[in-house]
């Protein structure tokens, strides 16, 4: 839960610094606004009921449904472009397994309402921020556009064609280059010289700059594409501005996310170190939220964090700290009638900004010390009489085992210092 | 919400200075958890049903609940003292009304497992870090001890009365001393003597140590009643050592709150400039938290901030910011063209810790204001055509209104000063 929490912490602090606001809406939703928005599998896994006041209810399964329900409702009053975060539970009564819940946290970010590239130039920086505040030092995020796909597919006539395309371009990782284009031909029903066109450019490989080039040809003439290719040009020269490695964005025409509901820039981010694991970080532009909710044109751009999939990858990674403290300080207790004594050791150490807990027992050290270990707290402080009469403390450091008398008014900076250093 | 995230923000770190850590357990239990757990009243509100799988839920209607059954389950790792904090929704299908919602914030923090007083002082050191972090300048923490009326009823024989005693005494603001003393001998059924001593002690007047002073003559002889003027005289002492204003702390003899739960110290806090709102912080100690769901003993002590009526009085008090962003600098756009140096501005401010957002369409400034003024920007930067030659941007204080010319490599220093400094 700690490192759950250093991990929302993360995520809010780079979404406010870009000035996304947060919002919440309710767990429970009038029924008819989530039912039928996600699909039948999805209405299948809706928690439903009858309330104390008769009215269908049912629990979020996604943030975005919420968004799209909450923009519509109060866009007039927001104004565009309106910029929010929503970190917060969504249920679905599905069968759990590895890192898949009943109840599970979805953690998005959404820029509402403008069409411009700049939002989505945003958002990848969002997203290297995120990952770059989390401390991972080599991930990439692969890039697209569902427009450079679609102008090829208007430059070829066979737009009524995608959504089967884009099936069969799905299984290009798994049954390869031929079984894709036999497919296209058998169950889509283009010619050859299409699939193999469409294949072509999915396969492109290189540089995003020796990518965009090939592009140019391919989609000079369709207006779709030459749109998509303009703001891919645009999204990798802001990019190259940022002075980041090179591996650190690529460009993908092969990703194609969210089948009905991107239709511009798209985005996938992978870990260096664990790239089996998939999108850790994925999103994209759409030309309409809201179209269920209201007849206003909502375009927006946003992706969602992974928390429960990164969390699993911090722990496999070995990022996430042992200690089941937050305070890294305890102050044991020798005896019980001097509580006032320790207590106000814990304030004088909370007032420098050291969180620390005081033992609330005073029992033999030994338990303390044992107590200490299994908490992971690093420094612990101990009086007794002795102590108490000399005016000292002894501070130990629990991390290699050193232990010195420190006069008591020298303590909170001796312990600052301790927690400054590393323990060796 | 943002008002409300930076609530929970404060009570976390303070929770944390404390060595509470977090916890959290999921919005659905097992009905039977939930049920026959608050009374008949808080089984008709709890929101129930039967799942995907056939199994009977129920969505968590307090936080206490969940934490026994969660502490019953996982004691034996845990170990003890365990100190927890946990904030999340909770939700009652009850009628709502204004700070009354069907899904509500709670925020919890407890100690598990120790018979200590020390923990019972800490708690009433959390009440009191949480107010002045909060930034409130006057209020009062009210304590009592229920040990110090029971020891009362001990000395007078009368404990099998102590339910109806309280529920009179509980009167006493609203129908004055005699007639509680007349119900007293009416319905309770004790004689005139003992209700009269009964009121005596609860209407006991003055500074704590007064308050303690009289109890100990009313109160000697009586173990239960010794023991709580023991714990009283502690915790006094060490609220002695922090050197608070005088009306900090409070011994109020006559508060009861949660009549079958609470067997110790007991807490409520009050706002200085908004006492009729009621307790905005209260909790105690109590004997056993766990015992329909473990037969292990499981005493502890704890608090709750109420976190929605806390907010309806910083409201109240004119004390929530009114900007809707979180970010305080808005970059706004000139020339579509140049995007990427938009944004490269937006990301040295960040750099720097500025939070920044960067308009992103190049509408007329016109607009672009008064979207900074909507939103509550405290600065806005400019610059166009003119600018980018001189290598200049126009830096404006939206606060005062006043705007200068600042060299490039200049900006994020003279931003940082700006905010850092009261804008008149």
């Amino acid at each position: 839960m700690m490192a759950r929490e250093h991990l929302i912490d993360v995520a809010r602090t780079v979404y406010r610094s870009y000035g996304f606001a947060p919002i919440d809406t309710p767990a429970l939703e009038y029924a008819e606004v989530l039912l039928g928005k996600g699909g039948e599998e999805s209405d299948k896994q809706v928690f439903r009921f009858t309330d104390q006041g008769d009215r269908e209810v049912a629990m979020r399964f996604d943030l975005t449904v919420p968004l799209a329900r909450f923009v519509a409702q109060h866009i007039q009053e927001l104004g565009v472009p309106f910029r929010r975060y929503h970190i917060g539970p969504v249920w679905r009564g599905e069968r759990p397994a590895r890192g898949r819940f009943r109840e599970f946290l979805q953690c998005d970010f959404d820029t509402i309402g403008t069409l411009s590239n700049s939002a989505d130039i945003e958002t990848l920086f969002v997203i290297n921020d995120l990952f770059e505040r989390i401390g991972i030092q080599r991930f990439t995020i692969r890039v697209n556009n569902r427009k450079v796909l679609n102008g090829l597919l208007e430059k070829c006539g066979l737009q009524e064609h995608a959504a089967g395309i884009l099936r069969s371009l799905d299984k290009l990782d798994k049954i390869g280059r031929d079984a894709v284009i036999a497919e296209m031909i058998e169950k889509v029903g283009i010619p050859e010289s299409s699939a193999a066109q469409v294949l072509d450019m999915a396969q492109l490989k290189g540089t995003p700059q020796e990518i965009l080039q090939a592009l140019e040809g391919m989609l000079a003439g369709s207006p779709t594409g030459e749109r998509g290719l303009h703001d891919l040009q645009e999204l990798f020269a802001a990019v190259g501005a940022c002075g980041w490695p090179a591996s650190r964005v690529s460009l993908d025409v092969s990703i194609a996310r969210g089948l009905d509901y991107y239709t511009g820039t798209i985005y996938e981010t992978l870990l260096g170190e664990l790239p089996e694991i998939g999108s850790v970080c994925s999103g994209g532009r759409y030309d309409n939220l809201a179209d269920l909710f209201t007849a206003q044109q909502l375009p927006g751009v946003g992706a969602s964090l992974g928390l429960d999939r990164m969390l699993a990858a911090l722990e496999d990674l070995g990022l996430v700290q042992k200690a089941t403290t937050p305070a890294p300080v305890l102050v044991t207790m020798f005896d019980a009638a001097r509580v006032s004594d320790y207590l106000q050791m814990g304030r004088a150490l909370r007032r420098a900004g050291i969180a620390t807990e005081v033992y609330p027992e005073a029992k033999n050290i030994g338990k303390q010390m044992k107590y200490a270990d299994r908490k992971g707290f690093q420094v612990a402080l101990i009086a007794g009489e002795e102590e108490f009469a000399a005016g000292q403390w002894q501070v130990k450091d629990l991390r290699n085992g050193t232990q010195d008398s420190i006069v008591s008014t020298d303590v909170v900076r001796q312990v600052s210092k301790l927690l400054a250093e590393p323990p060796w």
